[in-house]
């Protein structure tokens, strides 16, 4: 979260010509989303986000992404398109980076969420999953099983065992129960896949915006709804485990999409996976990340934690 | 330049409460200013700044600061007042830290400027100064001569060194210069001390925001002018003087306030003054940033080379 390529205003104000749009009023740089640059930008029309890709999004799924965004957004979904220029181009160059102008969308990120939030984020699940039905796009899940493998190895036993004692054991035997009970067979479709309470904007109980795509790809509609639950669900610190939040994010998700028995029967097992998903990436950013660096590593016992509570509670997701 | 105090959405719009400013729409941490935590705040009525002081800024400095801004605003400068409270209250806590919330300006900071843009600075300094003129306000400079020896002595040989050769003893022998020649009978003003482009907003050659003052204190008025034109008149990396910025730099001011006879005899030797402060204050952060630190450390040659230039050319400021 943090400004990694500087952007002049000067080469701003000259972006901004390639499009119909106005002129720059305001440019600053904000600290969201995943590790991309972003701008939030003024025109004398408008207000934008300007977003240069940096590592972790491969230009070659940028088309993806936009085609995803434009499917949603003709469905009246709450996403930000992205702008096309005079030529009808919306993947852009500037400063040795692919860019994107997207339109800026009001509304604020809960942290912690309350009933009615909670059952409003899993309506607009919901409602995404309806309207992604007949999308035809595809991706794969760069965040799949097999990356967690890897990921593990890249974290190596010393490593993870360093971020919590026993670590490195305790992942292997989940990753050997997940390959055994993993329901493959479950309807698959385009999902979000990081849709944390960051990645939805809200005005009071409302939904105003669903952000960050970038994780978006093909995989089990209903490991979206785990993912959601796994980052709505707890305290920030993975201790505290709120029961009427689940229940509400579950019910608005159920009252837009639903879910089948097949599906519920398979969510406490996808709950671990996405708990198991989210443990590893954040312990390998720890590892990786020097103690002294100036960003703040994020604690991946926080979704240990929600890993054994999973491990410990399936009958949450019974209905 | 980063967010360091990370507010919640809820945390700012329980903040918000306290004001008569709408209720929240957006927030986004901005990466913006000195080492504090800004987050650009929009509600139902208007736009704001809210600023949470983080290191660098003492708060017993902060009424100084509001009355500085007060003064300013009143007599039409384009700086932004800090917002009062329903109890007539400028600073605020929030998050363990000191907090303003602060009227929001339109404008880009430019980072070439044109002559035209360098004119307005210089003009929109003279206006400043001659609005200071029957400002009853004082502050010590923390970054005045006495500091530099401190700052010298904290980077120690070795670190000067290591950050360009021979630099302990170039820094030392100017700091003798500067004692000798430094024009402490000058007319003294409380200043603004770092107008870098970065802290002027403008919309195409008007400005329409001074910002950033944080660094204002009582001193020569004239080292003002100089440290304006350290900052505006060279390549960011100072390897290349613009003759006809400077000259522009300085009839706006002059246009607007004036120079003495003696201020102008001055500033050859004020300006070998503002680039050494630079000089330093780059060097200390560059020795005591680790190179593998996710901020950008700036490199403190740049003012070394406008410490040559200066050296080298007193006649650049004759008019």
């Amino acid at each position: 979260m943090a400004v990694y390529t500087k952007v002049s205003a000067e080469e701003i104000e000259a972006f901004l010509t390639r499009f119909n749009v106005g002129t720059l009023v305001s440019a600053k740089g904000i600290a969201e989303g995943v590790e991309n640059s972003n701008y939030l930008i003024e025109t004398t029309q408008d207000r934008f986000i300007l977003t240069l890709y940096e590592k972790r999004v491969d230009p070659d799924d940028l088309p993806f992404f936009i085609d995803m965004l434009d499917h949603l957004a003709s469905k009246n979904c709450p996403v930000p398109p992205m702008i096309a220029d005079r030529d009808g181009m919306k993947i852009q160059q500037l400063c040795g980076r692919y860019a994107c102008l997207i339109t800026f969308l009001p509304g604020i990120s809960v942290t912690m969420p309350t009933v009615a939030q909670a059952k409003a984020a899993g309506a607009a699940l919901g409602t995404m999953h309806d309207a992604l039905q007949d999308f035809e796009g595809e991706r794969t899940n760069t965040m799949n099983r097999d990356s967690w493998r890897t990921l593990v190895m890249e974290c190596g036993p010393d490593g993870l065992d360093k971020a919590s004692p026993g670590l490195f054991h305790q992942v292997n035997e989940e990753l050997d129960y997940l390959d055994k009970m993993w329901p493959s067979l479950l309807p698959q479709s385009v999902i979000h896949a990081d849709l944390f309470p960051d990645n939805i904007l809200m005005l009071e109980d409302q939904v105003t915006g669903l952000i960050d795509f970038y994780f978006s790809c093909s995989d089990i509609r209903a490991y979206d709804v785990a993912v959601t639950h796994a980052a709505w669900c707890f305290s920030k610190d993975g201790s505290v485990f709120d029961q009427s939040v689940s229940a509400a994010l579950l019910a608005g998700y159920v009252e837009k999409f639903g879910l089948s028995r097949d599906e519920r029967d398979g969510l406490p097992i996808l709950a671990r996976g996405a708990a198991l998903r989210f443990l590893l990436t954040r312990a390998f950013d720890w590892i990786h990340t020097p103690a002294d660096a100036l960003v703040t590593r994020k604690d991946p016992k926080a979704f240990l934690h929600r890993l054994h509570f999973y491990q410990k509670n399936p009958e949450i997701f019974i209905a």
